[in-house]
């Protein structure tokens, strides 16, 4: 940062699915700023990037320094989260510009966007469209994403909270499943999160310690599904074990690409029914094998699990808001501070950072080695790399049973502008 | 007890649907057996009274003292649990008179059957038969309900520690749709366990402090389902918070008597669709409104967590298995330890015991007074009962991220009869 550079504002903005963990960046982010004498206030949009884009701002000082520290411990998105992806800057370069006329109304010269591969992208365009407009905007990324496909950083935060979650019920599910095997149900099938890459699913594996343990089959996005090898695999499980508990991703599919998922049911009206690979993952197996079965879908509660988040994924999520800041005042532009693993055993991590232009729009899947052969579970190396992303609890305070999430006020800032319709 | 009465042992046995804290209770037999000088070994049942039938007797003296120990932070049923309801003694006459030989083979002269209404009611026969064949047992019942509904108790052991997770659960994903309700999901359904009783689905109200808050609709089994009344307010939620978090009891059922979740959906192939209200009631809502939903099935996760376990509802498992025992030893037979409220604020509880010729086969309900008048959420009454329930954190020991759960060894006891066909 140059010296005597004027003071100019932030605005933070969180974008897409929320994970558990995304508050504790905005923790990071208010916090690290706060502590700069380059940066005034810190502005937080209404729903994310749509806050922007209609002036509803949060002027972030208005909230105690409790509620700003509570936001470390608080799941999803405090200030609000958006699916609302800008396109491309020919057919929506309206919205670009509002964007800057926002921020050269409120005397914001740094833009942290915290999201996954979309919001890279739009973090990019708005600091390449700031120069070409004479205003230029330090637009620097925070990773966020439950899915950990970003690429260029070891891992994402929120994804390992919910690989904790998922590693944690699996294995309790188990000893359920197991304890009533003989007289009731002996097939179990979770259905979990990844709609493209089968990191989530593959951290069930770290229920149990190899192919003799829970979970007996995962099913991952990266292998295609063969229905007779899999019903086998069940058949030899319950045959061996007395049971089978199966966790499968939300993105599991046919060798065409169609995801299980859809499964073309109807419901009475003959209207399509709605997915969940669960329910048709556990149907097949009634099908062919009559098992008993249980079936759980765990959806939101697994992103949002503040309760059994990991440490260091808690960690890692202040950390990246911090550098992300702290990169900005220093004049690095268009980046994303990224998580860089130094060794496994023990844990050593460190943050880097990568220029947006590489991280947007990419995605990382599970790597071939990190799969078993037989497809339905993970490797040694695959936990070597899982194991450390869910260490360490970090468990919230608690009030009459429950945990005390922060709340913010949510206090706008003066609009300075007319309307514009998102 | 009389003195210089001879030493028996003890059988232990888990019963139904497991819990959180079912091995907790088995921790509270144990540990309080071996400090009477009354009973000799406690023997486990392998998968329950199955292993009675079967003479497959667990010597849980060939267990750590650790082991035993760790029972009480490890969940579902350590020694294996069955659903196996032994019938009258008319139909059945030749199994209750296996379980006496085997106890006779065995000098078992104390029955502990953890379980619920079921249970009791083949303790009661147990005791009768003994004393009818000249081989008294004396036999105590442990209460073990997820489902809470055993009559004259206030609460039973399991409950608790649903209820927690649930309401945990609730107000997670609650702040998760309120983050993105602006731009993506509008309504979300929690599916949760309670086929007769809507305990468990009650337990959700506590998530938030009123009909302001979320949950903003529970669909309780005890309230006949009224589908436009139940779609106006759910339009009338997203009308006034933007969203709508809804959380369903499986046992939520149409004015006749049917399930909701007999939804009569097909498969593809004309096959009966597999149940699951949650995804039955998000598609009336998709139907009716058009709003883009997400649901979630918790089904064996909730009853599994020994993770966010109630401290309460562990610290009552325990007392209500040492409190078997004591009664036992006192000669108190045909009876069950139960959970006497004294105060709710502050929450002051006893242990008392009941007749199991009271207890067999009944089921309470969630009572008129603790539902609202609208049907859809719980009054402050039943707040006040619930709210102790849930209170306290019991966290299991961790390792590498991951809860560690002791594991029996399981060591059998040298069979003296012959095969028994189960």
């Amino acid at each position: 940062m140059k010296k005597n550079a004027p003071v100019r504002n932030a605005f933070y903005a969180q974008s897409g699915g929320v994970s558990a963990v995304i508050n504790a960046s905005a923790c990071g982010v208010i916090e690290t700023a706060l502590r700069s004498k380059h940066i005034g206030k810190v502005y937080a949009g209404r729903d994310g990037i749509v806050g922007a884009l209609t002036e509803d701002l949060i002027d972030t000082t208005r909230e105690s320094a409790a509620t700003i520290r509570g936001l470390k411990h608080t799941p999803a998105g405090a200030f609000g989260s958006a699916r609302f992806k800008l396109k491309g800057l020919e057919q929506n370069r309206a919205e670009y510009e509002r964007l800057i006329e926002v921020f050269r109304a409120h005397n914001i010269g740094y833009f942290f966007y915290n999201g996954g591969n979309d919001s890279m992208d739009t973090a990019l365009k708005v600091s390449q469209l700031g120069a070409s407009l004479g205003y230029p905007v330090t637009c620097v990324g925070v990773p966020k994403t439950v899915d950990n496909d970003l690429p260029h950083t070891d891992c994402c935060p929120g994804f390992g909270s919910v690989a904790k979650y998922v590693a944690v019920s699996t294995r309790e599910a188990s000893l359920d499943v197991a304890s009533m095997a003989r007289t009731s149900t002996k097939v179990f099938v979770l259905e979990v999160m990844g709609r493209h890459a089968g990191w989530i699913a593959a951290a069930a594996g770290l229920a149990g310690r190899g192919p003799e343990e829970t979970p007996h089959i995962i099913l991952l996005p990266e292998v295609p599904f063969e229905q007779q090898k899999f019903l086998d695999r069940v058949r030899q499980c319950v045959t061996d074990h007395g049971y089978c508990v199966i966790v499968v991703s939300e993105g599991a599919a046919w060798a065409d690409g169609r995801f299980l998922a859809d499964a073309g049911t109807r419901d009475a009206f003959g209207h399509t029914q709605l997915g969940g690979v669960g329910p048709v993952v556990a149907n097949m197996v009634r099908e062919a094998h009559g098992y008993k079965y249980h079936w759980a879908v765990a959806d939101y509660l697994q992103r949002a699990a503040r309760h059994i988040a990991s440490r260091v994924d808690v960690e890692q999520a202040y950390a990246v808001g911090k550098a992300a800041v702290e990169l900005a005042v220093r004049g690095v532009n268009a980046v994303m501070p990224t998580i860089v693993r130094k060794s496994s055993k023990p844990y050593r991590w460190t943050i880097g950072h990568a220029p947006l232009s590489e991280v947007a729009n990419k995605e990382k899947k599970l790597p071939p080695d990190f799969i078993r052969t037989d497809g339905f579970g993970i490797t040694a190396k695959c936990r070597r790399y899982l194991e450390p992303l869910i260490a360490g609890e970090s468990y919230p305070p608690y009030r009459n049973g429950l945990p005390q999430y922060a709340r913010i006020r949510g206090v706008r800032v003066r609009r300075k502008l007319g309307d514009f319709k998102v």
